[in-house]
């Protein structure tokens, strides 16, 4: 499968890495062309990486939003239609300055909020329960890790699934979009703890058994 | 230590087998007090656990309430100011009908809920991610079970997290009592994927490594 990635920071790396070791192409889009070329050595000159700029035009049917919240909004708005039809993944964590909140409506999430400007697109939210270094190690504890994904396109949610498993990640399907607003709600807690934890961002959260 | 455990259901079974195990004394309070009586025979007769019926005065100054949401918002404002200064831990879901959505406001919770209708008492949320049966058996995969715990009285964290470490689990402050909205939206999600899981209520959440 070939798949767009817009960001060019730990998240999209990580992301990135974990397509490629799936056996998928991937184009790099930063905002900065320089800095989506560094990622797409990072991982690896085999043909199956290349970079772009934001705001050029996006062959691949697949779209992984691996940016900030404002970010992800401002890329929505930026290509528009152009997304119709497009499976554009969400991945963000709406925290606030003080990441003790959200930036969200309480009864909404970042995907839905997404959904809402895109009207076209088929929006699934996944990977943002899965910190970057975990996601490129791509194992905690010696177990895949459990990529949580929710949306309202049946088909759109089996592709991510198919991505998710081709990484070597064991996918969970949680439900309607809806369910972002959960998932966005895990996101925060688990942010949250990682102070009293002293995990620094290497923690992973699993269902088990 | 003395607690009480307002319910007789299967939370309220497993969280006194866990406080006998920690070396705790509990008394269990049923609608019927036959029904708590049968729980105290479960939990063995070493004299560690009695039992009453709910609505009789409470003389621990740690009370649990082990029941659904709407019994645990009668039972705080059956009891008032019976309550006022004592620990009150509450495990609730407030989860709807089709097991699909929250009734609490979209900018609140339970525990925030229970504690306007209680302002003396010290509330904490936990236990409501662990499911009855992980935490009867007080393991999952060969692990201790991860407790989470959200409160505004550090002091009351502090025992519920000691609590909850004789019990053989690891207890995590999660934050302040508001950090309880995400700890449902979890236990939700927790509750809306057992089915596509098939684990049956079965499953718990851990932080990993």
């Amino acid at each position: 499968m070939n798949v767009t990635i817009i960001g060019t920071g730990n998240m999209a790396r990580a992301i990135g890495k974990r397509l490629v070791a799936g056996g998928h192409d991937v184009t790099v889009l930063g905002k900065e062309r320089a800095d989506a070329e560094a990622v797409v050595e990072e991982l690896g000159a085999d043909g199956s990486a290349r970079a772009g700029a934001s705001g050029e035009a996006i062959a691949d049917d697949v779209v992984v939003l691996a940016v900030y919240y404002p970010d992800a909004k401002a890329a929505v708005e930026q290509y528009g239609d152009d997304l119709a039809g497009k499976l554009v993944i969400d991945i963000t964590n709406p925290v606030n300055e003080t990441f003790d909140g959200l930036v969200t409506p309480p009864d909404s999430s970042a995907a839905q909020e997404l959904a809402a400007s895109a009207p076209g697109a088929r929006i699934v939210k996944a990977f943002n329960t899965t910190f970057a270094g975990t996601l490129s190690e791509g194992a905690v504890a010696d177990l895949p890790l459990d990529v949580f994904v929710a949306g309202d396109d049946e088909d759109a949610k089996r592709t991510v699934a198919q991505l998710v498993h081709d990484a070597g990640q064991r996918p969970i399907d949680v439900g309607p979009l809806e369910r972002a607003h959960e998932l966005e709600a895990v996101g925060l807690l688990h942010m949250a703890i990682q102070g009293t934890l002293g995990t620094n961002f290497g923690s992973a959260l699993k269902i088990l058994p």
